[in-house]
């Protein structure tokens, strides 16, 4: 088959070339997780060149750089965007298997029509050709023409919100038909409830604690006018201790959001990269703590008893599929896997998390790929993950695990690419 | 292929039919654990209808349409036999890739000639058809046209065994030809055990404990009378501490029983469902504590040390099972791992569990596939079983990782799916 | 396909097969961690029968027979040479999907141009024919037929070096044309160090702790002086605070050593066997402990900051490769994973942690297959390894993940099964 060019990439079966092309490839994009800006979305910015778009922020990228050997100054650096691209370019053919390789390849195509693999070879070719186009669009530019429907944002329960607002009244006076939602991000209010039990004496932390609950509350009240939907954290494990997180959860039955809880990550573990880059840079890795994590979140449950909010879980550790999923199955309609996610959105880490999802609950409850990502070029994984599903799909039929029954295959590609995340959401 | 009709359902090389319809298929049902009622077979009742045989005690079952949302009321609650049945009909077409849905209509074709999907539209015939023919069906005629030749079922060791003495009366004279042997579940020995030590002081504790144990060894001989081959208990570890535990491995190595361990088990895990339903409704997940199950399972072995007995165990995780299978390697022919089971005894993971075994240790130890049931229409996945071993092996031979020599491939066949199990036990 | 005799073997895609052929099987073996005896090349001994090859120090083998129910007697006992080699073939048959099966027909057929399955019935033609060519064979024979261009030995601080002095010789006079180099194994040394601290007050220990250290920096320099480029050592943990690992991570960052770390592993876990025969004889087991052994290396690197000498990192359990993967990410050129091993390089074992290794990292930084064995009959075990890579490569090229561009693919096959470790240990 041939590489990307070809209609049916990754779509090995006749009833999966048929499920897609009939059915996934013509769903609206919904991406509630993402890291987009606001701002960049409302001022409707322009696009910067590839290099910029691609290099500027993203550290799956870095990582891949940096095992190759590139110098720092290439990455995170002062070099200039040319050369910055064209070091990328040299990593790019030894990216066999790896998302980073398909992600590039279908970016190239569906945003710039460009067809060729990229390499050093190609790589000044494909620079000018690219930023050629991206001189003249801007970011809503690349949302519409993914045909996206609606994203979430991660906000910090800080932010004004001043943005949102904007887009939810151009989106009333249909200047621009996709709807922008806040997503109320905990991890800040989380780690200042930690720092206050560190420094505060017993009867000071009582009384701060409460008005940082208070003021969180305030915040979610204003993020609820926004139309916002869903609450969020990422760390190693759920603190059930802490009145944050407890809290959380009451918010989000009230104003029935739904709780995402992004688990068993390690922020900068690399503490040379830390100490000299900063956060947020690449040096993140997964955690393992299998016991601990599944004691965390059933302490979490049990508090919660029958005010547990719609909850849905990552877990960075692959290795927790299995126990999540039989998790989510002993507590009904309120629980809920995510998507697998970070270093795990490749092919195959996909698929095992569909198989496992599918042997162990109803599939048509998965609520959906998210890009999780900053980048506006991103959308394309939803493409791949719907390729990748349909595959998974098509091989069971070909096995004669279920009836080549299109009316009802159509029904569960267009719940896990689409309605499962509208409904689990209330979007 | 066309779904379940087609008789090379999942073989999907020429070697897996042939493996199947020439040798597999034929094999006689030796179901060593699971959770049948000796009573009903004793009495032979009549079986109930469709709703009753597949929703009063299947929590899997439950578990899959609390997660589709379906209300309680039909489900555990007061909600007539068909209101019922039309539920779980409206959630089968969902379960793509999970074994309840291979399970139902495994069970519909072989028991019943019934060949359509069940869903919505198909639920009123079907329900009907089947009732009609269970109507005329007691649950011995389930077993016999199952080819069953023995089962054991679980039971208490307070139980006075009195069915299976008629069972082993009725086999005698052969007015009933499939062997019901008991055996022997610790569970409850092994809770009292527990909250004997948490409610004496000392000395009243090392009296009663030991009148425990002098209990359960005169019960364990009771067993034996009966034909019993095996003891087991299910729990999170192995409690190598528990006295009780370290009898019943001298009570196993004595009678040359096999000591079935199911572990890695948490059992009602949703506080709330447990509080308002009660105990084996579908709260349970799989515990997550590696570390801690491998340490107390070899301080067990080191305890027993050459009194280990034939030691078998499951663990509800599938991530066990690399080190299980290592585990196993080193304690030579005493120990095995028992089959993928519960939460893993779908497709994939029956699959990866041979896997691993295959891997890792002779294929042709594998004890064999067991039900682990409470249906008398379980014994279809037994057919699945063998059809998943059997495209297992095609595939190798396809691959080019084992000669396509027949008569070698089959003693492969016979040893995993009866042979094998037969010997470990002793039946 | 024909089991073996056909040179196409493993590679079911028209590209596995073309890149096998065409590239890899081309390729000289640098084996660079292996328990050869030095001594034994060096004095170029003579072979042994072929029951003394395989059965005389290959745990792998003793376990599947254990577990299978042959006396000891014929495993480790005082049975004779060909009885045991009956034992032995008798086994055989059962190891489908195991390595041992793959790894006994490979050795047959690549050595002695054998083509028959070994079974009960072609046991004694079988053995004669290898003794008589095994008669005029010595052990270097046996490495210059398989392309061996350099071999990394695994040998105690302790040790004189004379062998591999001996072997630098001729090499440098052109006599012996393979490099054999040693490798500084300190398991003694950090055990010494342990037993240390454990016996001696603090003040004794401080001072005995630092002539350890001092003593291991000299040996260090002897085995540089030979050649040597790695430092290795194999246990459950990392034990950070073990001053020897501390020291041993300085020298390897001094002397631009790569260290390797076998990690996972518990040693003699079946203690009835360890002391009925000793250490070392198919006792060992998969240690369980993700959370512990993640942050034993995260303090190790923390420790060692930007001193973190080029690190090789192996576990034992498969279930942490997902983990290895993000935690090799976040450490750039510096960290990497070796390939999977002892019980975990069977096909399906090397297959997924290349898939994870490839979605998660540079495919071409992987760096290669080693033997780690004892025997010298183990060499088309790389030829097993390359199989599998060129046939993982063909499946995603056939799925449309790369293009099929010969260059590149062959640049990757030739990075993964050659240069990728000739670089990393800049041999």
């Amino acid at each position: 088959m041939d590489f990307l060019n070809n209609e049916n990439f990754l779509l090995t079966t006749k009833t999966a070339q048929e499920l897609y092309h009939d059915c996934a490839a013509g769903l609206p994009i919904i991406d509630w997780h993402c890291h987009l800006s606001a701002r960049d979305i409302a001022l409707n910015v322009p696009c910067g060149n590839l290099s910029q778009m691609w290099l500027a922020h993203d550290h799956y990228k870095w990582r891949a750089m940096r095992t190759l050997g590139v110098d720092e100054f290439y990455i995170t650096g002062f070099a200039d965007d040319w050369d910055k691209f064209e070091k990328w370019a040299a990593c790019v053919p030894k990216l066999i298997g790896n998302p980073l390789y398909q992600w590039t390849h279908l970016e190239l195509r569906r945003f710039f029509g460009i067809h060729e693999s990229l390499s050093p070879e190609t790589a000044a070719s494909i620079y000018a050709r690219a930023n050629e186009q991206l001189a003249h669009l801007n970011v809503r530019d690349l949302m519409t023409q993914s045909n996206v429907k609606l994203v979430c944002t991660t906000d910090d329960p800080a932010h004004t919100l001043k943005w949102h607002k904007k887009l939810l009244h151009e989106f009333r006076l249909g200047t621009f038909g996709i709807r922008v939602l806040p997503a109320f991000r905990a991890d800040n209010l989380i780690a200042t409830y930690h720092t206050l039990k560190r420094e505060l004496d017993e009867d000071e932390f009582e009384s701060a604690a409460n008005d940082l609950v208070e003021s969180m509350r305030k915040r979610a009240n204003a993020f609820d006018e926004m139309g916002c939907r869903a609450a969020d954290f990422s760390s190693k494990s759920v603190y059930p201790s802490n009145k944050i997180v407890a809290a959380l959860g009451d918010i989000c039955r009230e104003k029935d959001w739904v709780l995402e809880m992004h688990l068993s990550v390690l922020r900068n573990a690399n503490s040379v990269l830390h100490h000299k880059i900063g956060r947020d840079v690449g040096g993140d890795i997964i955690a393992q703590m299998p016991d601990t994590l599944l004691n965390s979140l059933l302490t979490y449950f049990r508090n919660m008893g029958s005010n547990l909010p719609k909850t849905l879980i990552f877990s960075l550790n692959p290795t927790d599929n299995a126990a999540l999923c039989a998790l989510c199955g002993a507590f009904g309609d309120r629980l809920r896997q995510g998507s697998a996610w970070w270093f795990n959105d490749s092919y195959q880490g996909m698929r095992d998390q569909l198989t496992t999802y599918a042997s162990m609950l109803p599939l048509t409850t998965f609520p959906g790929f998210v890009t999780d990502s900053r980048s506006f070029l991103s959308y394309p994984r939803h493409e791949y993950f719907r390729r990748i599903f349909c595959a998974f799909i098509g091989d069971m039929v070909e096995q004669g695990q279920y009836p080549n029954d299109k009316k009802a295959l159509e029904e569960i590609v267009r719940a896990v690419c689409y309605e499962s995340g509208v409904e689990f959401f209330g979007f």
